[in-house]
């Protein structure tokens, strides 16, 4: 059973900043790669999804804690789960991992609405709902994790 | 008493993305220029701090919530406060206000860890760690706010 | 008479690498705030040109020559002129100088074309077009220069 | 023989803009990820190079021209090769091609200078000259391509 999703990073030269690390901010970039890669996993086009069904992942709420900063030309693997799935909303988790020795360098989770072009929040289509709602960890599994 | 610090931010076209509205990890960059301009309002440089007393403040934590989308060209203001000064650690507020109609945009925090150019945890030196307790709004006064 | 327009940029750290000095794909984006508001000193606001006019000012052609790093902090002015207006093509030129001793650390210039919002070329609304062209440097008055 | 270096970029949320296309300035990011695996395909590690050699390819020059926009979520291929290699410069071309249709979405070159950590002029090890060298194309065969 697929749980989680996981993307492959190179960190790029513009990521960093002069501390000699990537820049804070560039980790939620990498975590909508993450969520993006784990939407193509599951068979959907995040792109199809805004032409066709008029529905955008807009982000609501953020939160990421830097456990270990990652640096320049670094191979990083972007962990995605879906923690929560329900009408209107996603509740996306993520772990930021260094290749080289499998060390955590980030975790961090993103909650999105899901809206219409116009930005007014929508129900999201049955086909997408259902699709995430397989890869919700069940709570009982996590809380043994 | 200053309580918190006010600066200006005109979105940038580079900052929107193909939803028509701000990018959500540009967000950190304008607490980023809001708790720098908080430093200078106190009398602080913070590239001096880097140089001068070998005190980097890494981000350790960050939290956003949007409420409303930033668009293209708004004049924004990021106001910033310290919420917690610790030895080693910092705690910075922010809120994201659009100045056209004074309308809350987005909320957050960071949290920061002083560490030295090698990237080990120290004290912030005391200059800093005096004024910055100055500023902390007591919990108090913000139980009643 | 008019010949250019100044903006003051304070370097943000997120625009910093790990070389200490500016990544060379930010001036682009400050030569970008350079002609909005060289746009709004003449009166227009690119915003309203898009959603009113739906004519989109699309880069066709960027150059720049780096003669000496930006770094954090520094206080910049992007200094824009308009080479050339066409019924469709518009050019633009820039100077990027530190404030503090007025150094010229960056030269460009980039070349945009009419486009609507569907991505055809058009011609430049004719109201825009005037404007443009009482800013363009006459070619004798700049071989004397 | 190598005459080229071919490396996929997948367009981010992030890199789009309004316009509902790619920024441009995100163009010079690609072009460092596609010089960067050039010189890894050549058996170098910017990174060490760095690191081992004080050696920093700063950029001094930038252009680039857009002849179709890049969207989101496209896969992309920088093409990079290497124009001229002297004592202390380095010219990079850089084709961007759409895979879907091998369209030729950008062309561009960078011309680099070998620096020290210090900022201060320097020519490129033996080893690198020597390998870049290598991958010049020749004038000759370029007038016939």
């Amino acid at each position: 059973m697929l749980t989680h999703h996981d993307v492959t990073i190179r960190v790029r030269y513009a990521e960093t900043d002069q501390m000699g690390v990537v820049y804070h901010s560039n980790y939620l970039i990498w975590f909508e790669v993450g969520r993006v890669e784990l939407m193509r996993a599951l068979g959907f086009d995040y792109k199809l999804m805004e032409i066709e069904d008029d529905t955008f992942i807009v982000v609501a709420d953020v939160h990421c804690r830097y456990h270990h900063p990652a640096r320049y030309d670094e191979l990083l693997t972007v962990r995605t789960s879906i923690l929560e799935a329900k009408n209107r909303t996603l509740k996306f988790a993520y772990e930021l991992l260094r290749q080289s020795d499998n060390k955590l360098l980030a975790t961090g989770h993103t909650i999105h609405v899901a809206c219409n072009r116009a930005g007014h929040v929508k129900h999201f289509p049955d086909k997408y709902k259902q699709a995430f709602l397989k890869l919700v960890v069940p709570h009982a599994s996590r809380s043994h994790a």
